[in-house]
């Protein structure tokens, strides 16, 4: 697993060229046929508004990683002009930020293969003006990837537009057809190695930024480690276990994980399966993360926390929870241990970071490390430790 | 709120009437033309090998009580010619148990206006055997009720049948559109009445009857009480209130649950609001009680539990919680109060149950009652103790 460079893009794209390209916003370029190119992975990630925001995430997890998709660029005019991985503050990635789909076009010189749209709003649903630029996306002959709870297949437009510009749409939070939707059955108990959840004490809190990390280090090490996503963005970047787990049915949500769980074990021997957590067991609106903890039944969780956030991100009047009562909470709901804390450092300087990582490990009794501003061989070790027996694999061992 | 009387059944039915019922099942019997009989509330409730068992609560449910169907019989081959009521042990009902749909169609003399699918497999699914079956009551011209998780007017077949017969199907579980779910918003902070939840320590365990009696005890003290429905069997049954919680997708339970509360306090302005548990929270299976918490965020939480029962009911080598766990998973989850513990005396003499009282009440420092073997009134008490301001309202008040 490595992170994707994109192509086809100048490489001194900057601020300072974006003013030429704004001339030709308003003018009918010419693209070609999209037939020829539409079958490429290229791909421009939609987040007006939203680029480096919350329910932006899932545009800023793919310009941070994407295995199945080269991000050529994202749409937000509120950022136009400014790189993207700058945007985020981790520095410049050359991937830009344009105004608007005609922009995007322009700096992609050829119709990429996929519009990505790349907002996950709480509602689900697309704007009416959204719905026209999705059309208009797949008039210049892209794909869709479509991770919102409303499924654009099921609507006649959409339905026609795919028939009428050869295109199609990828409703990526779509479950199974009820009649193979998968109760729990205990089977996960035949998962005879190790299982972390990845959970936090908030949403949008870098759950799944650190499960990648962590099984990327994993394996880096020299333990195999599988990644099973639960969310829209993890399955947009590639990852090839995973369900949408919020858009399931809640009947069938602990069996649907346990066997994409199962799935994921029989299928690659892993020494290890780190499972990305959703929202977080305290929270009010999202506690998907019970069926996380159902279906995974970890030998293990690391927590993710952002001592810097005040109040839950959804819910401005209402403070974030202690690590301690969330683990407390985690602890008493699951018959599993928390074996880390890993830090968002959202709000923090490098110095509040170390001071947080020493007091929450004194009063915690846990590692606790930042998996973005800490070397990852904290993060391996926070496994280690609590599973020794994956010490000292060789490294590149082949399943 | 009152039982259902079944009309047009003869006062003497029991098993000395039904053979020769039984003989006329293989005739080609002529009923009346479906058109001027299939708009009344009469109905038939299929429930073959699993009357009185776990997977046939829904027809358990409504041979007890239903507000909206009257029951003519139930079909189960497997206890045909039994009393309804004696095959539950509650006494005679005057509901028969039919063989098959030509016994119960003859029994009804007229084409009742409904075949109700009274069963809940966890799969959520019709069999071969059963779609037949569907199909065939509808060809007599009775509307269908389906509880399942498959969604019948999805189907060609019987959507093609509906045509052709003139009748209809409720697919009860269906939730809304997803452009109508609703996210949970914390407007649960403005219904400024009690909400009490009735949770249990396994599924199928009696948390909607116990909620129902605790509703119709409180109504008859005075105490105006609204009951939220939040299963299929509780939806059939007649809850003015409700949604099958577990065929909502998981991002939006918590939301839908929320403001099902609010619209039914608005409208009702009830004293109290009762909220009918789903599963257990600590079920590794069901564990939708999570969203129940989140949505009504309840001011106290009923328990019930089964003393009797040794292992959980769909997992035979799992033991069943002690109430002690489940109070403390359910407090630490949620920001309310255990208020008291309710029997479900399976499996126990009467005897038993007096004993298991006095223990559990010693043990957990709440009240503890069995509101099908004791008097209401305890039931009663528990709520009045735990929320005095609703003592000694005026008996027959409106609203």
């Amino acid at each position: 697993m490595s992170s994707v460079t994109p192509l086809n893009q100048p490489q001194s794209f900057g601020r300072t060229i974006l003013p030429s390209i704004h001339k030709d916003s308003g003018l009918a370029i010419k693209f070609p046929a999209p037939d020829i190119l539409k079958s490429t992975n290229t791909a421009i990630v939609y987040c007006e508004g939203n680029f480096g925001a919350i329910d932006g995430k899932t545009a800023n997890g793919l310009v941070r990683y994407s295995e199945k998709y080269e991000i050529l660029s994202v749409i937000d005019s509120e950022k136009a002009g400014i790189d993207a991985g700058v945007a985020l503050g981790d520095g410049p990635n050359n991937i830009p930020i344009c105004r608007d789909l005609t922009e995007a076009l322009a700096f992609a010189k050829t119709v990429p293969g996929y519009f990505i749209f790349g907002m996950a709003p709480s509602s689900g649903m697309l704007s009416t003006y959204e719905r026209g630029l999705v059309i208009e996306a797949m008039s210049h002959g892209m794909n869709i990837v479509n991770g919102l709870h409303e499924f654009l297949n099921d609507d006649p437009v959409f339905a026609a537009a795919c028939i009428t510009n050869n295109v199609t749409i990828l409703d990526i939070r779509r479950p199974s057809d009820k009649k193979d939707l998968r109760m729990f059955s205990g089977n996960i108990a035949d998962v005879t190695c190790p299982r972390i959840a990845v959970l936090g004490t908030d949403c949008a809190i870098g759950k799944r930024t650190t499960a990648t990390i962590l099984a990327r280090a994993l394996n880096k090490y020299g333990v195999k480690a599988v990644m099973v996503g639960t969310g829209q963005t993890g399955l947009i970047q590639g990852a090839r276990y995973g369900i949408a787990l919020d858009a399931v049915p809640s009947q069938f949500c602990a069996g649907e994980l346990e066997a994409t769980i199962v799935e994921a074990f029989e299928t690659e021997s892993p020494d290890i399966i780190l499972v990305e957590g959703q929202g977080a067991l305290s929270h009010p609106a999202f506690s998907t993360s019970s069926f996380i903890l159902r279906g995974t039944c970890p030998d293990g969780v690391v927590l993710q926390h952002a001592p810097g956030r005040l109040n839950r991100c959804d819910f401005d009047q209402m403070p974030m929870p202690t690590p301690a009562s969330e683990i407390n909470l985690i602890e008493t709901f699951s018959n599993t241990k928390v074996i880390g804390l890993t830090i968002n450092h959202e709000n923090m300087t490098d110095a509040e970071i170390g001071s947080a990582i020493i007091s929450y490990e004194s009063e915690l009794g846990i590692p606790v490390t930042d998996a973005l501003a800490r070397s990852t061989d904290h993060l391996v070790e926070m496994v280690l430790s609590s599973f020794p027996q994956l010490r000292k694999k060789p490294a590149g061992r082949v399943n």
